[in-house]
Parts: structure tokens; sequence; C-alpha cells
């Protein structure tokens, strides 16, 4: 009889911690620097453009031992109905016998794994010395960005943040936020000491910043090249289609620049509008971050340097923290495991 | 909360019956024939060729207000560790929300979606008085061959089985068989009289036959031009991937042909090698079933002609067989609800 466990957010949430995210997500890079995880094609559809679409990214772990899908609705008009704008849905098999393993709710993954990916930007990318962190970006992922970084970076104690799409500093939001990182610290076992405030000059806060991450849906670039003070390490998270755009051409075309997929990031990451506008070559991209961490490329290689880490997400990230979050629920007999 | 429907296959086959598939499969290929339908590209991996692959298939059915996919995997060696050889999942998603329906097993619904289609094919296509039905091959999904067309196809009362494999006739197999019809006719209410015979003479049976239907994995073609007589229906149903072929390239040539989906046909399907071989063009085809279902194009245009339907399975057909699936276990609150 085959059986499947069923993985809500709730559940997630409570075996899913932001270090696990870290160790995942940077098993997953490792893993496709070393061609032990592949991704397949994106199967992709607009329902209505603008409004709805959904797309499927599928691939395989083989060094997880498994293969997978994640589909992702998004259904603009839904909070209006009380429901949620993003549905995810993920689908875990076996790769030595093709058995299903689980099926989760994407939604309670994708902040820790997106917020994992900017901080190993940073674990990995920026001066060992580096203490001061800008979040440039308010909204509800902000909160995933600061909290794994003060879990991959001990160096780093002084968060500030800034949304450029407003005039004051994000202090209530700010607020809030500061909680929702010490529950996720907390949670992981790994809290500590650290500040966070919110700022209202964003070029200020960028030129006194060792470490930026982007989280913007811009689509004008909201850190430009003169902001940047040398040295600087930035992580931009927030383009992830045709169109966005959060860094300055001119600051991508001076720094050393690293993505998650190389392909991806040219098509539809940070990268798109600079190779466009010409500004760059895809050749201009050092490395993926995955070759870095498996020894085969080089980092930063000075401290005056500016780096940039691009990434838009790759489904095998996905899967490597599903399988983490299954392992965990596995241990803890947590899920509910279903007749299939 | 989100919550999703975990459908088991034994609970599928206790909902989910031969009339059922015909309804759903014929209102499928109704629903592509007037854009309706819509199949996504298929993503197909192979772990290890001729041992493990896998593929996605998706689509939306806008006419019944979803869209979903179909993971197959198909790992050879499962069977000698005592697990199936393949496994199906589908999910099923709201396309007005995007929220995640149903997860079904696919499996309980391949054998008698895949049995609809060639009845279908039988329906729409074979002489109004055909009263005698020839199935070639022997095999497990030979049961629904049958057991849809007699529900299906009230003028046909005798059947014959012939596995062009061995030199016998397939007694044993076919006193099985009879039970297995048996009970998929009970389950939906449709038991009627019917005869079953096993046969060792394929070109006799063949020649004495209103219809056929191929269901074997030949790549050599098992059914010759001059073994058929005029006016006959043949369902070809074996050929599913590159290099398969049941009937004569001659045969087919000189058919009125039918596809469930012109580009597979002609990809993976049976007139993959007549084309190949320029025994015909891809014009050839005079059109797809679900446009003869829809009134949009002739089916048979005489009684002495030989009609050929070719089908070699589409998502469309799998999401409404599931979508039927989870209405009716909606209706008598089967299978597990689960927090998502």
């Amino acid at each position: 009889m085959t059986q499947i466990r069923v993985l809500s957010a709730r559940e997630i949430s409570q075996v899913f911690t932001v270090t696990d995210a870290l160790e995942a997500v940077e098993d997953a890079y490792r893993q496709k620097a070393e061609g032990e995880a592949t991704a397949w094609p994106m199967v992709y559809e607009q329902f209505e453009p603008g409004v709805a679409d959904m797309d499927i990214r599928s691939g395989e772990l083989a060094g997880s031992g498994l293969f997978g899908l994640k589909l992702t609705a998004w259904f603009s008009g839904n909070p209006s109905r009380g429901l949620p704008e993003v549905f995810g849905t993920t689908l875990l098999c076996d790769d030595a016998t093709g058995a299903p393993l689980a099926l989760l709710n994407a939604g309670a993954i994708t902040g820790l794994r997106t917020g994992a990916a900017a901080a190993l930007g940073v674990k990995w990318l920026a001066r060992k010395d580096a203490s001061r962190l800008l979040v440039v970006g308010a909204g509800h992922m902000s909160t995933f960005m600061v909290a794994a970084t003060l879990a991959a970076c001990p160096s780093i104690g002084h968060v500030e943040v800034w949304d450029p799409r407003k005039e004051e500093a994000p202090a209530a939001r700010v607020e809030l936020m500061r909680g929702e990182v010490q529950a996720i610290l907390e949670a992981a076992g790994a809290m500590r000491e650290f500040e966070l405030v919110a700022v209202a000059d964003g070029k200020a806060a960028a030129g006194a910043a060792d470490v930026i991450i982007t989280i913007t849906p811009a689509t004008d670039p909201v850190i430009q090249l003169d902001w940047v003070r040398p040295g600087t390490h930035i992580s931009a998270v927030g383009a992830d289609m045709e169109g966005k755009q959060e860094l300055a051409s001119d600051l991508v075309a001076a720094a050393r620049v690293f993505v998650d997929d190389r392909a991806q990031s040219v098509a539809s990451g940070e990268l798109e509008v600079p190779v466009k506008q010409g500004a760059i070559t895809p050749e201009h991209i050092a490395a993926e971050l995955g070759e870095v961490i498996a020894g085969k490329a080089q980092g930063r290689t000075s401290q005056d340097q500016v780096t940039v880490f691009d990434t838009s997400g790759i489904a095998v990230q996905d899967l490597a923290a599903s399988r983490m979050a299954y392992d965990r629920a596995v241990e803890r007999a947590m899920g509910t495991v279903v007749e299939l």
C-alpha cells in the first residue's frame, strides 16, 4: 500500500527552522555545482496577464535521494475573497523507486529558504568583519532576510530597514519585525543580541552598510553605484521576472557578480536588464554561489571589492528545504500519513 | 486554512466507475475541440534509459474549473522489490483561485480512462451494427478495453482476445478477465450479457471482427492490411512512445484516421512510424476525435470504410477523469481531508 505524508503550513513551521533552511539551501547549491542537482524545464501559464498565473518547477536532487516539483499559483484577486494570494504545493518522490514521499505546503518554506539564499550570499561573499546590514524593502519577506542573516553571520549585529517606496522610516513595521525575527531565531535555538532600526535615508544607510539585501518589487533601480562604499556585499533578491531591477546597471558592472543560476539570472533575474542594456555580458558572472561553496570558484578576491549575489530562487533549493522539513517531520512523527 | 482531499487507489475504485470514465473522457475530448482544454508542455526525464523515467503532464480544463498535473514515475526494477512498477500521482487545483483541491492515486484512474478512450473511438467511429470485438493483447489493460467497450456500445456482444506474443489462445487469462470485466460493469450498474473467448488465430479473428482494439507494446506491426475487412474500426492504444507500432503502415494509409491529439500522435503515437516511413503525412489525419464529438468534423463517411483511432493518452483526459472521481468522492464524503 502506498502512503504519503502531508505536511501543513502549521506543522512545517513547527519543525523547520532557519538553521535547517541555511543547511538545506547551502547543500542544494553545492549539489548543483557538483552535478548532483538538476532543474527540469519550468512550465509556466498565465491565466490572465498581471492577474493570475501558475508555474511548475521540478527537478532532481540526487544527493538527497529525491525528485519532485513545486506548483505555485498566484491569483491577485484572492485576498479580496479572504484567500491567500499565493498557493504553493510541493510533491516529493523517492528517486530510487519513484514512490511519492510527501506533499507539503510550500508557503511555509518559501520565506525561510529565500532568506537563507540571501544570507548564504552574505556568509560566503561579505567581508569577514562585516557588521552592518541594510535591508531594502519592508514587506513580509524582509523578516526572513534579517533572521537568516543573523543566524548565518555572527559578525552582523546592527540591522537597518529602509522602505524605498516611502519617505518616512518604516518604524511600525520594524517593531513588528523585531518580534518576528526573535521568534524565528528562538525556534531554531539561535537567539542572539541584535539591533534593528528603521531608517528614512536610504542613500546614507547604504553608504554606511557593509552588507545590503534588496527585497523589493522594483522595476527601477533603488541602489545606485555612488551609494555603495568599497567592500560592500549586496544580495539582490527581489528581481524574479523580466523587467524587474533593484541595482543600477553600472553598479552591477562594477561589482564581482555571483548568481544562484546563470541562465535564470540573465533570463529573468537581476542581470536581465543590465545584459539587455549592454552594461554587462553574461560572461560578467564570476560564478554560481554553489561553485564557491563547493570550492570550485573563488568568492571575494579583495577587501575593497563590491560583490553582488543575485538569487531569484531555483527548484532544487525548494526540494532540499522540503526534504529537510520532511526528515524533521518524520523524526518527530508529525504530519498526516495518508493511504494513497 | 487550506485543505486538500487525498483519494487512495482503494477509495477511487469504490467511487469511480467505467461509465464515469466514459462521460469524463468524452467531455475532455469535447472541451479540447472547443478550446476549453489546454495541455501544457510535458516535462520528461530519463533517470536511466529503458530502466527508469518520469514525466509530468499538466494542463487546464476550463470547462471543468480546474488545472493540474499528473506525475508518472516508471521504475522497472520495482516489482523485484515488491513495489509497483508505476507510481502515478495527480494534483488538482481550482482554476478560479489556484487552491489545491485534491491529490489522487492516478493508478486507479489510468486503466478506466484508457479503456474509455478506446471505447469512445468505437462508439463514435464503428459501424452502428458492429457486434464482434477483437482485443489484441491479453495483459492487465485488456480488461479495461473490454469493459469500457461493452459499457459504451450496446451492439457489441461477442469479444475475442488474442495474444500476438503466444501461439496458443490465452484461455486462462481470459477466464480471469471475465470476472474482472463483470466486476467493473457491476460497479457501474451496467452489467449485461456478453461472450468472451480466447483465440489463437489472430488473422482469422481480425477478419471476422467488426472492431479491433490493439493494446500491446509492439514495435513491429501486429495487424496487417489484408487481415482487415471493409467497414472495420480499429482503436490503437498501445503505441505511446517513439518506435512503437501496432498497425501496418499501409493499413493506416488505407484508413480514415482519427487521433486524440494530432501532434502527440505523430511525435510518439501510432502515426510516428508511418509518417517517418513516408506512408502518410500528418495531413492524413481526418480529425481529432473531440472534433467529431463536438460536431466539428465528420467521423465515418461510409459503411465500407476502415477507420482508425489512435490514442496514446492526453493530460486533459486524466484531469477530467480525476475531477469526476473527486466529485463522486465529495458526494459520498470519501477520501481523507487533510489540512495543508
